[in-house]
């Protein structure tokens, strides 16, 4: 193994972050972390694996394997989700405590969540809820739960009436990351980690500066894989956020840098847009507002436009779906959903503001002025 | 209001229990209460109250009716779960959070929990998962709730699989209790409550003595009230041993005390035995066995089955419920529900055993000397 990282989370009892290229295929290694991370040498100990449709065919047999490889036994079972937000369910997550159930899961047995975001944020609520909670180790598939959902504890399924209302604050025993798996993610879905990891370098210069030099030789739109630095480089920024204000009352707003209009937009498409086009989108409205305001440098929208065009992310909203006589993308109904978002506080919204290349700041808009850069923006 | 009494417990951010008898008829003076606990002086701020069928109508109007004498608009509403062991489910979870969701609570909004346990343990699961987290504000009203299930922070709903396999731990923001509404609270209900009082009885002299007093001049079998003392020196025994440890991981469990023989027979009369009833045989298991093996005075049996006669439990499980043949209480089948318990530990369970009047400790026990103790104490 090379390259290897390990970044260091201090929320809740505090847990590392390890980015082996090759982990997932290298059994005796990937075992000795399980057996540490898990407490495996303890025999009345076991972990189950929580994986979905895509995911577990590919590489639920190797973690399963190296867990057997710990001692015959400690592996309790794989349980498979279909694939796609739409599990990410109420429904889908009681499917999933009542299979730990019947594999008599007790106290003292942990959760693998092997998958997406969408993996991880069900299987993590699962480890949270499951005899008052279990631990959950995370072991994430996809570009953007790499960088992103994998790491900070915010775990959640959707409700009819929005997404990610039902959930906890619980953060994993520790975080496994082989980024090996990314060669059999969907482009798509790598478009969308890089979202994230454009979000990122909004906040942080030297996330800017390598997103730069890696996407800048692109001229495909289709996105390469960042390098294993890059995918560090972006969690070292989650991580350095979320240890300081692990349940969201101050510096970690900074990290919904796009994600209050790209979530308006998002919810107005019905999910048609993926989370990460939604975040390219949201961050593009902010920027292209305060442009038009004269308060950023026009040069900032180019770049802007540019990383995301090469990252494979739509800047606005695709014509397709803007003619679609069922969606309705208009200032009034995106405002509704904002006003309905966990980020809303009475009186106005919580937006971060891009101020200068490589950062960002939280201020309190009015509704009146979010609707202004709304109109400006889109 | 007179009599009125404050307990401070630690677990979480700390909060208090407030016991005052009237409290809940005295408009003004609950609208006080709720305002300095909710923080509805902030004009953003509003409360849901969540409730059921029976409870509902005989008192929620009133706290409604406090929240608005605050501020008009203090009440977000009510929400009415049906009455009862079988709303505890994932799926009534879920019916009560979209319901929050319509009514548009904000992270700033607050849930009262006023009803008996079922309402408490669901809305304070409710408010613990909505938006990853609101405060909760319990008002128990069943006896039951009042000296146990209100305080200390454990919330749940039922799986298919068991009782309380989905929840968190979270503690409320207070706790206020008139225990003028239980004058209508039924009968068999009120028995329920002594069984959780008779249960502190094993584990703390003075409330003992207390109950020897209030239950001694009962001939009757039907059960008195207990005085307002009592239930706060019930919910006292409660607060210290949550204070000491709040995630049930060393003193706590002492108050699973007849909770574990006690839970296996609820179990297997799938719940045709109350809570209250099942851990009252729970602890006349436990004593009877430890008698015979000669580990305990036989006074201390005789007592407990005059407390429990006194207050309406039964000692043993009812010979029509032996008679059903649907239901197995067989050795075998209470070992497999207790081998499933949260409480369970692997190679054995911790059991709390009596060791004198009013004293009791955790040991674990092999899940063989476990059946020894069923097979003579029951
Ligand atoms: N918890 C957080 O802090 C946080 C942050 C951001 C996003 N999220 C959530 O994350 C979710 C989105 O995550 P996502 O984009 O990973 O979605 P996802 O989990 O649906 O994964 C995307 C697709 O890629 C597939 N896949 C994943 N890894 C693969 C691999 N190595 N090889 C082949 N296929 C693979 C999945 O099966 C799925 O079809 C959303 O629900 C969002 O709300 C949570
Ligand atoms: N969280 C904990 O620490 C904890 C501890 C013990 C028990 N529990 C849970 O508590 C539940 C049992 O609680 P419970 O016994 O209160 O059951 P409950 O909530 O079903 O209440 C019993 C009955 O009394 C009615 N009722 C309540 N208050 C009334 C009043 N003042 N007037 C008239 N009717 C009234 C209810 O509608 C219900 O029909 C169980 O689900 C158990 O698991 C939780």
């Amino acid at each position: 193994m090379q390259n290897g990282q390990i970044l260091e989370v201090t929320a809740g009892e505090g847990y590392l972050v390890e980015l082996s290229p090759g982990l997932i295929s290298d059994a005796p290694g990937l075992a000795g972390r399980l057996s540490a991370l898990l407490g495996l040498t303890d025999p009345s100990v076991r972990a189950v694996i929580v994986t979905d449709s895509n995911v577990g065919p590919l590489y639920a047999g190797k973690v399963e394997a190296a867990l057997e490889a710990t001692r015959p036994g400690a592996s309790a079972g794989v349980i498979t989700i279909p694939a796609g937000e739409e599990s990410k369910t109420p429904l889908e997550l009681v499917r999933v405590l009542e299979a730990m159930a019947s594999l008599r899961l007790t106290r003292k047995d942990a959760v693998i969540a092997l998958g997406g975001g969408v993996v991880g944020d069900l299987a993590g609520l699962a480890a949270a809820l499951y005899m008052r909670g279990i631990r959950c180790l995370q072991m994430p598939t996809s570009l953007l739960a790499m960088v992103d959902s994998s790491v900070g504890g915010k775990t959640a399924v959707d409700l009819e009436a929005g997404k990610n209302l039902m959930g906890v604050f619980s953060q994993p025993v520790g975080v496994l990351i082989d980024p090996e798996v990314l060669r059999t993610l969907p482009a798509r879905e790598i478009s969308c980690g890089w979202g994230e990891i454009i979000k990122y370098a909004g906040l942080d210069g030297d996330v800017l500066a390598a997103v730069r030099t890696e996407l800048g030789p692109c001229r495909s739109g289709i996105a390469p894989l960042p390098s294993v630095g890059l995918i560090a480089r972006s969690i070292d920024v989650k991580r350095r956020i979320v240890s300081e204000d692990e349940k969201e009352s101050g510096a970690r707003r900074l990290l919904n840098l796009g994600h209050t209009a790209g979530h308006a937009v998002e919810t107005a498409s019905r999910y048609a847009l993926s989370h990460g086009a939604s975040v390219a989108i949201g961050m593009h409205i902010l920027t292209k507002a305060l442009v038009k305001e004269g308060k950023l440098p026009r040069a900032m929208l180019e770049d802007l436009e540019e990383l995301l065009r090469q990252a494979g992310l739509p800047s606005s909203i695709p014509p397709e779906l803007l003619a679609r006589a069922d969606l309705d993308f208009s200032i009034d109904a995106l405002l509704a959903v904002a006003s309905h978002d966990k980020k809303s506080a009475g009186s106005g919204v919580n937006l971060v503001l891009p101020i200068a290349p490589g950062r960002a700041e939280v201020r309190k808009v009015s509704w009146e002025d979010f609707r202004a850069m709304l109109e400006t923006g889109l």
